[in-house]
């Protein structure tokens, strides 16, 4: 049974990032002896591996021993009952991006369950959500945090929460929140020399592995807006959803209803002449085009979608897949406070979550 | 007497920081009643406010209680016995630039109290001071934030300890640390224009309230040194003081005997020819000149000094007096996690010492 000095993880997805997570995870409990950090429980969509006993799952064999349990995954509420009835102190982690784990996050709060996770859903999601997420949190004790939910292990959320529990006022927030699209923007039109055509940068882009498998995933802007959301949100902004304000979607209207991705890039190059127009427009004002997000804070304005900046500005200098977030407040003046760096990326990601775990363990006595 | 839920307050140093602090801290206190803060000590280097029985201090009208008060500064372990015998947990808020203070930041953690602060002389001082407050905190489980003593309130500290804690790999750490210096030489040696002669340079940052009392204190890079001795270390290097690498002056060694600021700054236009060659030399390569410090963990070398830049670099591109601080780790790759803004002024920096003690006081059960 439970040592004192110990913090049960259950850990649910273990895919790119949660095996990156695994392995920062086992590094971490060797560096760190104390508290004694125990998986105790560990899924996917298709199985779970956990013990009655809470007793401990061997980190470095997890994958493996997971692969070969026979037991598929609990409902997702007996999870909970099964973490908060834990003799110690719990944390889920949620390595998935699925809306249906996000959705119990209030009852794992409410149970007294941590959660750490890269999972935008949950604070993307309906404003209810979010609100019942504080209010669980607040009245148990339990702790949520996801750095990672945005620019993935960037400081990005950490810094925003520091700059409104100091009590500085964010008057905008403004950058490239998505890889994807940075890469695109920066090839198709590179503040040097020409970039090539748009629907052979994202052929390539998906080539890279830079684009979810259906790149219209990416196009559609929705990501972008969840990471608006969010950032909005911590801002004081009471965003209903990432529908509620404006994004431009880069998926030409005829290609909406294609049946599959390929289909969609397959069917792109006939669109090609209306981004080459969006470029060549910039181009004549002396500008590079890039997709970016931006919230003001005091207009109550959210946004995403292309916009023109001088070819010296920060976000249009970029390079490869970098995210670059820019906080304006009064604090800081005219400046902004500005954080740039990959925002995607298993290993990245992995480095919020284990960061942000680090911060929720420092808290339990 | 003490409730349960609260922490006490120890404030030494009002003046800037210490200022801008307290109005952070006032608001904090108000925003957020529980844990309760309650200020119970408060000094400047003459006067003292405190009561035996850690009677509150309000914390709105502190400074002019203190005017009015009669003490006199105990000796530091005398303050530091009082807040070890407080009836809850306390907070030890350095707002000095002291040596001295700094050199009790041992016997404090050792006593249970922990500690926040933007003074960079703990962190910076010998190595054996490094090692004595680091066991002395371990042992006693009392906490030590310090993220203004780099870069101010930019995440700086925490984020190269997140990277390092998440078990990432520091190989490289960049940048502007000084506010001064940024300012002298995004004036002097701009992107684009001519720029002034160095010495209108340093006298107008002086008007302008950028460098210290005497400028010389900015200018023999001393300050940067302390800065990049704080990063090397948590990167792992044992660094044994700031003048264990190299570290280039600015002040001609003519000028080094001045008897003040005011002689250094009459005299310095005669040298301007030095900095003037400094400059063309760097044009001629099409670069621009700055000051900057570097870390090389592999190489185990840490320097400060002038170096070119391609003008389209972000650090020759940088504005006003901003900071920026590049971290290449190899989970990065060649892109590195870079934060950049105002390294500079008492509410960024007292922003960095209130986000500290949210941390801390986070950590208190």
């Amino acid at each position: 049974m439970a040592a004192a000095n110990q913090v049960f993880i259950a850990v649910i997805g273990a895919g790119g990032v949660g095996k990156c997570f695994l392995s920062q995870l086992q590094a971490l409990a060797t560096r760190r002896p104390s508290p004694k950090l125990t998986l105790c429980y560990i899924s996917t969509s298709k199985k779970a591996l956990f013990h009655d006993d809470y007793a401990e799952i061997s980190i470095d064999t997890a994958l493996d021993s997971l692969a070969a349990s026979s037991k598929t995954p609990p409902e997702l509420s007996q999870i909970i009952e099964y973490l908060a009835a834990a003799p110690a102190k719990t944390v889920l982690v949620d390595n998935t991006s699925s809306q249906d784990v996000a959705g119990k996050y209030p009852l794992a709060l409410s149970r007294g369950v941590s959660i750490v996770t890269p999972n935008k859903k949950a604070f993307s999601g309906s404003y209810q959500l979010w609100k019942d997420i504080a209010i669980a949190a607040t009245a148990s004790g339990a702790k949520v945090y996801h750095e990672s939910s945005v620019g993935a292990g960037l400081p990005v959320i950490s810094t925003l929460k520091d700059l409104v529990d100091t009590g500085d006022k964010v008057t905008k927030i403004e950058g490239v929140f998505s890889g994807t699209m940075s890469f695109l923007f920066n090839s198709f039109a590179p503040t040097e020399g020409q970039g090539g055509k748009w629907s052979d940068e994202v052929k390539k882009a998906k080539a890279l592995g830079y684009t979810e498998p259906d790149p219209r995933d990416d196009l559609n802007g929705l990501d972008v807006a969840r990471k608006l959301t969010i950032l909005a949100r911590l801002a004081g902004l009471p965003v209903e959803s990432p529908s509620a304000f404006p994004v431009q979607s880069l998926i030409p209207a005829e290609l909406e209803s294609c049946a599959s991705g390929d289909e969609f890039l397959d069917k792109l190059p006939q669109f090609d002449s209306r981004m080459e127009e969006t470029k060549a427009a910039a181009e004549k004002a002396g500008k590079v085009v890039r997709f970016v997000g931006s919230i003001d804070v005091a207009a109550n304005a959210v946004k995403v979608g292309l916009q023109e900046f001088d070819r010296s500005h920060p976000i249009a200098a970029l390079k490869g897949s970098d995210n670059i977030i820019s906080f304006y407040t009064e604090r800081y003046g005219s400046n902004p406070l500005i954080v740039q760096g990959a925002g995607a990326g298993g290993d990245v990601t992995a480095m919020g979550v284990t960061a942000d775990l680090i911060k929720v363990v420092s808290q339990f006595s």
